[in-house]
């Protein structure tokens, strides 16, 4: 069959947010809608100029004959404050509180349109970052390395408290947690991990950062390193040093009052730690 | 700014796709794109068609003052039988081999472009039937747990085996988990369903279904019913009855052969299941 321009924007469109981070030939497109390199050229710039207009994502174009044209997901700032200024919002709703000063946000964790957008989020600002995978540990982290690595088109690797037998061969090393001082155990596949990755590491929640220590440990066993930090909420609250000073949040804990049952966070410092490319 | 058809139909694709399931007022597009309906309805026939054409959606249009148009993810067979023959292939690797007879599948449940190809397979399975949220037990079936909530948009709901602080009250049951008849605890926070929900039940891998059956035990602590049962791979080697017959399946494991390092995989019942109204 032959493709009209309109039909090729459309399938276009979402074959490229189909495969984020992923170089696609102009003879992919022009064999499979079967039709002029500069017609597809074409359709491209207007694909490139709306996601641009809309500060969606970005369209970069690789010239030469290895090249062809690569979708890159990016979140401009007034979405991105839009995301925050939500996630604060939904966060200090007084019902959260449970004992011990503790915030219930399993709800969140489980939420597939706010799941997206914070990945998207955070992908938008490690795009130009090399970043090979995704770590987290078990459970409540998973939802959101996940959402982060359909972004960026790398794999999730999920860091367990104990080894299942499934796992096959597994190296585990001991750390200790920042809050408690606990000696805790981390557990990962020999094979889910090859040496030399850039490592993004992320979470839902951190304090010290006793648990994102504990990853970069087990990176070092695996000869890899951190390509960076990200967590959707982190605690003002800390007593003792931070294990962790380089990181990337979205919202920041200030005060939690059980008394008076309020919660009080601010933005993380996704606007002002610098080094955001976008 | 005034929008041009080819500029709209780019980012109404776009809006789409990120917003499956959801009723979008023909209204919303006008005022976006400055654009009469009559426009809008047109453009809207192109992507519908695209779509169709291509075996990559539905578009469903809601005529009337609350109607709109929404979008269906759906897998044509073809696709269909191109994921689940990749995933077989990818399965029968001697190298996923592991003592005991066990499949090392977690680089799988880690690949996020694979992810969303089966998320959307079964999300097109179950796209006419009532789901509310899909739920899993921690940790493998999570990643597809979320690819599945992110085509159908409902939240999803993790299981675990033991509670933490941050989830509350909670409701815990004991469950005999079928293939060793040991005695185990399933905890959901109370919180994390209302009741009267239809919840779709996933996990990676099923043999006999005792972990199926005890989130089917879950839900009726919760007054909420199954809305169905989906697998990536049963295990044919059940030696005792299934304590789940109506469940939907990508893979079946019929044989390892741990001598001779063989693994032997077929089709789930995807296609001969019935049902499917797709």
């Amino acid at each position: 069959m032959k493709w009209k321009r309109s039909e090729r924007l459309v399938d276009m469109t979402q074959h490229l947010l189909a495969n984020p981070h992923t170089l696609i030939p102009l003879t992919y497109f022009s064999s499979l809608y079967d039709a002029a390199k500069s017609s597809i050229s074409e359709d491209l710039a207007i694909v490139k100029e709306t996601f641009e207009e809309r500060g969606t994502g970005r369209l970069i174009t690789v010239p030469g004959a290895a090249g062809g044209v690569k979708y890159i997901p990016v979140v401009g700032e007034r979405e991105a404050r839009d995301i925050i200024g939500g996630l604060i919002h939904s966060l200090e709703d007084p019902d959260r509180l449970l004992p011990g000063g503790y915030l219930y946000m399993t709800d969140l964790l489980g939420d597939p349109h706010l799941l997206d957008r914070i990945g998207k989020l955070f992908a938008s600002w490690f795009a130009d970052r090399r970043v090979d995978a995704i770590m987290t540990v078990a459970t409540k982290g998973i939802s959101i390395a996940h959402a982060i690595a359909r972004h960026l088109n790398v794999p999730v690797i999920v860091v367990r408290r104990d080894s299942k037998v499934t796992d096959g061969p597994t190296v585990s090393i001991n750390y200790v947690s920042g809050s408690n001082r606990r000696i805790q155990t981390m557990v990962l596949p020999k094979r889910s991990m090859k040496s030399g990755q850039h490592v993004l590491l992320t979470d839902d929640f951190m304090k010290v950062g006793g648990t994102m220590n504990g990853m970069k440990n087990l990176l070092q066993e695996f000869g890899c390193e951190p390509a960076g930090v990200a967590v959707l909420v982190e605690s003002e609250d800390v007593q003792e040093e931070r294990l962790v000073e380089d990181y990337l949040s979205l919202a920041r804990l200030r005060k939690v009052n059980e008394k008076e049952r309020t919660i009080e966070l601010i933005e993380g410092n996704y606007f002002t730690k610098g080094g955001n490319p976008q």
